[in-house]
């Protein structure tokens, strides 16, 4: 399998449903190039159309991947090193395109139901049907991803259902999405 | 099942396996909080013998409780209604026996692998055997929870393993951990 990660700055919606950029929050860098790194994916894309917001994100990632970080937490340097800025979505496609050969399929993930909706149970079956064909997991920040990326993937991840609360935080989403595809693979 | 889960900022290690204690981070608390109410657990403590910073997490909580994040983000509310705050493990202990009229078996959390550890599978077999017995997990800031509380513990978790790779944050880590015990019963 070769599994990708992206999360999304933009097309994504703020708590009036409005579609927005949002701003990063370099914490979820750190936490997903870990979750990236531990679930063995193949790259995390941070994707911003905002030129100041990927300067800064670069400046994070070359301190832990060849600053002073990458010294001081070698570990940290493992998982950053995954990291990488696209501006958009077509940007990340044609990224793995070159390193793969082929587009990904795409898996959205939101806290809502779609057509396109898969069992966490159906995905970990496509994927192994897949054998090496590349997949691309997409996060939303903000209020989560726009209904057109949704119903623009291949496959729509169902929501993770909690006893009637369904508002985590990207981060934490990210990690339970992960070990529940891939958690089997990894242990 | 009463199930309470404690984010522990003393005793903890630090890079150096000394032992100390660590700031609080309030986006942990948010985190937590929002996993503890997707979870259905009982409540969440935040432990640390500072005053200082018992005094910075009660500002924060209320807030979003009783102050204008309640209005502004009702989920949150939900959420850090069931954080309190606890100066050490001790008073966890006196305030859940207060609540359940009996105290709960703890279980660590770990990134190493003790006498007591249990894989997930057979953790929640004990839970579901436990009946309404009222457990607490621990979970370690910094570089985790001292050997001595780890020994002390009725429980030990098996570590997270990713693919060669064991540094998760404390968010990330609690969102696994939770979903895998519980995540079958919030389904």
């Amino acid at each position: 399998m070769a599994i990708y990660i992206a999360l999304m700055h933009y097309p994504v919606y703020d708590r009036q449903a409005r579609v927005t950029v949002t701003a990063l929050t370099t914490l979820d860098i750190h936490d997903v190039a870990r979750l990236a790194r531990t679930y063995g994916l193949e790259g995390f894309y941070v994707v911003t159309p905002l030129q100041s917001q990927q300067t800064l994100a670069r400046r994070l990632i070359d301190h832990w991947v060849t600053g002073r970080g990458a010294e001081y937490n070698p570990t940290r340097k493992e998982a950053l090193s995954l990291v990488r800025m696209a501006e958009d979505l077509e940007a990340v496609l044609t990224g793995i395109e070159q390193e793969q050969g082929r587009k990904p399929k795409i898996v959205a993930t939101t806290a809502r139901r779609f057509a396109q909706s898969r069992s966490y149970g159906e995905m970990i079956e496509l994927l192994r049907a897949g054998g090496d064909a590349p997949y691309l997991i997409l996060l939303g920040t903000g209020w989560g991803l726009t209904r057109e990326v949704a119903e623009g993937a291949d496959y729509v991840l169902e929501p993770i259902e909690g006893k009637g609360y369904n508002h985590l935080s990207v981060r934490t989403a990210a990690a339970i999405i992960l070990d529940r595809l891939l958690g089997g693979e990894a242990r």
